[in-house]
């Protein structure tokens, strides 16, 4: 035989809808994994020419059309090289998510992925039929079964390859991340390898699309379930490895890490790829002294470079100079440009326009709100004016309880840590205190305070956020229900209150800006309830 | 045999995620049923007991069990009449959505829905396994086959019934409208009948659950393809038909109506259902003398009467008195309540806190988007005080093409005509006006301005809206390329400016309030597209 088959991995990062791009990119790599790798196969991930997810993109003839057209490019000009690439292709059973195998000009194999997810954040049943048949294809005398994302989570695509002859499965993912998913995938890829005995080329995208992160860490198990290879974390990667693999190769690339780094670096490259793929020149966002803009603005500096970013403090009457002195140093110590604009103008300005109206009444929540849309205005005109992405700060506690302003905090265009708990948001600041200090001390060590009001602290409202996540977390990523939490030694009353207020304020996250999802559920595509509900009479009553 | 089977037709309006609620409107319309109208069998809509769409209420074990404990009540509760109900029932194969009947406390039959729609809004395949097979009871020596919805849209689940002794059909439905749906259904419906030879009886919803307006409109056809009942539109209804039909009972109850009809009674439905569901005491909205806010305002008088409405005029120097002196005669018309503040003193306010920042910067959208955002702020003020909805006046082509600003004229929690083109507009006001005028024919005549600079009109900007609408319902309704707009007769550069304007502006969409849907694609869940996108590039290109 002709000795080992050499495999490169394209980990790359693609642009969802735009096929001539990912075209490029996929003919870029391919001949740089010829020519600088001697790589006989390359594989690139699922949806290359589509990027994933495109939604209803794909109901679009025209965009299966351009698939058409870049692939009839890359097959054109790439040689030498046999090109696994993913693609929407529509034959007579409907249209697949599929997989074609490119040699020298011809498409010398199709595969139709045949497990389409339809949970979480999948919708491919909306967009794809299943395929039904295994699709093994030769390569330098190697018989490799080509297998698509989730036909891996389940036992027969892959059984049925190695019925069909073959000797290694490619599996070509878009498969995004959440806290801890790389251990899920190396669990589900050890247990293909122990029912199958095949080695495993696991090739995934890397890069934001929205909501979406996707991690890459693509992975090479050998067939007796070791890791032998893996792609780095929220990178781009083209590499190249060989089978059967030479002895002695096996490495354990995964290192223990801190769990806050995975997550951290999740939305670094979710918050970049945001605006660069959108063409935003920077960012901009709001700095008050808290702990959720301080780290939100870490995060953008890392994503974009403190040149990129620019923070505003917006103070009023209620803002403790303390505030101010913290939003400061946490700007100094970014090396961030900011500008400081007082609210108080304005704010007087309505109070004074709403007064006929409000005769008689007392401030409430009605006052706060008003402040907190002041400052949208601001910052929604700074970004009108200069072009820039308004990052909104608010955490997934308080987009789960609504302890936020529609219109005020919560107006921009990305919000980069909506789906972190505020104590996780507490762990992220001081593990990015670690590699630099960038938040002062004292900014992780005062009780959190909104400033809408004298003396306001978030504890008036809410149960302390230790309290408060864990009820969350089992309420809305756990789907328990006020027993069970009960159950698990929590008061009911508070358990109660806070599952009420969840069901209560669906409609202000349904006006909320996209964020990065790092938990198995997000405020995102992943769950999905209805405004009109009478779901809280069975809390209230159970 | 025992004469006629008496069937009554329940076509109810439920509440989503409250299972006691919908279970108690069950035993009441049963007892009634039974008592006032002797029918032997009601037939209920379909997932009767968690109304329709639950969403991902579904994926709460709770829910279920709620409708279990649900189901257990009427079982005990109601006698003397069989019922015919649908609810999510789980067994070995998963969850269904599934259809019981009920006789004398016992299940004596049940149904798994075989067709699961997972297209446009539907995302049924994300909660329920197909049922496999055909259910046929007897009642009253009659056999009669159950099928739910999407089933009768597929010949096969009738053909089953047939084959498993149906003599009958009862399809269960929660069929939402759209424009020209119903006209749909009975030529849907007359295929079954033509293939299978049996009558159906069609029982839909009715009523507004968020984006969805269920328009009822019950069928009941005969084995000859006649529709020889029609429930009433938009509204409740408890009424009996007999199987066999007595001879010569065939009517046509659908006398030809203007097609603004429809839609403009949905729009009321859906803002009414809004409103009463979600516990608001009213709703306001901002009345600038403009054809979209008077339209509004209709809508929202109709669903709710003229002392639950509050109209809010917001003039500006840009505001031309003929705007100030329709509003006022538009709020006269109708008997609504109205107030005035001017946004000038926070206008001039945010110009002076801004003026360091934008110093030598000409004026742009900036200033104008202030001033929608200083509206923004006065109309959610008294909202949050008084605790009325705000209803928002922005159509389905200012949408398509982002000519709105958000958390300017875009706040607010419901937006009743966010998806009638501009020039459905007008012909729903002359409608409307038809009935009783109520906006006066200048607001009908003049040419469109957003007030914001000027002598600004919304033609310095965007095509005219008889050229504007067409483009735009060939590229998001029908998924046409711009070559075959073009091909249509429309100018390319038109075309492909519009076409890059609705791309560009998902990220807008992504923050709107919910709206009533009213075509086959509209901006909720039926258009589920990236905001992060190349597509726009194709668009260029082609």
């Amino acid at each position: 035989m002709n000795g080992p088959l050499r495999i490169a991995i394209a980990q790359i990062d693609t642009l969802v809808g735009d096929a001539d791009h990912n075209a490029e990119r996929v003919i870029a790599h391919a001949r740089r994994a010829r020519d600088e790798l001697g790589a006989h196969l390359v594989v690139f991930p699922e949806l290359t020419l589509t990027g994933y997810p495109p939604e209803d993109l794909l109901l679009r003839p025209s965009m299966i059309r351009w698939c058409r057209d870049a692939l009839e490019r890359v097959r054109a000009e790439v040689d030498g090289i046999d090109v696994v690439l993913g693609l929407p292709w529509q034959d007579g059973a409907g249209l697949h998510n599929a997989a074609v195998v490119l040699r020298d000009g011809e498409v010398i194999a199709r595969y139709a992925k045949m497990r389409l997810p339809n949970y979480a954040v999948f919708d491919e049943k909306r967009y794809f039929v299943a395929g039904r048949r295994p699709t093994v294809f030769e390569c330098r005398g190697r018989r490799v079964g080509l297998t698509i994302c989730e036909d891996i989570w389940d036992p027969e695509p892959a059984r049925r390859a190695r019925e069909a002859g073959a000797e290694l499965l490619v599996n070509i993912n878009a498969s995004p991340f959440h806290r801890g998913k790389q251990q899920e995938r190396i669990a589900t890829l050890g247990q293909r390898v122990a029912e199958t005995g095949l080695p495993i080329v696991y090739v995934n995208l890397v890069g934001g699309q929205d909501e979406l992160v996707f991690d890459g860490r693509s992975i090479v198990m050998d067939a007796v379930g070791e890791v032998v290879w893996q792609g780095p974390a929220f990178a781009e990667t083209l590499a190249v490895v060989e089978h059967p693999l030479p002895a002695g190769q096996a490495v354990h690339p995964e290192t223990e890490q801190p769990p806050e780094r995975e997550i951290y670096d999740a939305l670094v490259l979710g918050v970049r790829d945001y605006v660069e793929k959108n063409g935003f020149p920077g960012a901009l966002l709001g700095l008050s002294g808290g702990i959720d803009s301080a780290l939100t603005l870490a995060i953008a500096v890392d994503a974009i470079g403190p040149e990129r970013v620019e923070a505003v403090l917006m103070p009023s009457r209620y803002t403790a100079q303390m505030s101010i002195d913290d939003a400061l140093a946490e700007a100094a110590a970014l090396g961030v440009a900011h500008r400081t604009i007082s609210i108080e103008p304005a704010f007087r300005a309505f109070l004074r326009m709403l007064e006929p109206a409000f005769t008689g009444l007392a401030p409430d929540t009605t006052e706060e709100n008003i402040q907190a849309r002041c400052r949208g205005i601001i910052l929604m005109a700074l970004s009108n004016k200069f072009g820039r992405l308004l990052l909104t700060t608010g955490n997934k506690s308080e987009m789960a309880v609504g302890y936020a302003t529609l219109y005020g905090d919560m107006a921009g265009g990305y919000a980069p840590i909506k789906d972190v708990w505020k104590t996780l948001v507490y762990r992220l600041a001081r593990y990015r205190n670690g590699i630099a200090p960038v938040i002062p001390e004292r900014v992780l060590t005062r009780p959190p305070s909104a400033e809408l009001a004298p003396n306001q602290k978030d504890s008036d409202t809410l149960p302390p956020y230790e309290v408060l996540d864990p009820i969350l977390e089992r309420f809305i990523e756990h789907d328990q229900s006020v027993e069970e939490i009960v159950a698990a030694g929590f008061d009911a009353d508070t358990v109660k209150r806070v599952a009420i207020m969840v069901l209560r304020n669906e409609y202000k996250r349904r006006q909320a800006p996209p964020g990065v999802r790092i938990t198995p559920r997000g405020f995102g595509k992943d769950r999905r309830y209805p405004i009109t509900s009478g779901y809280h009479r069975y809390v209230r009553g159970h």
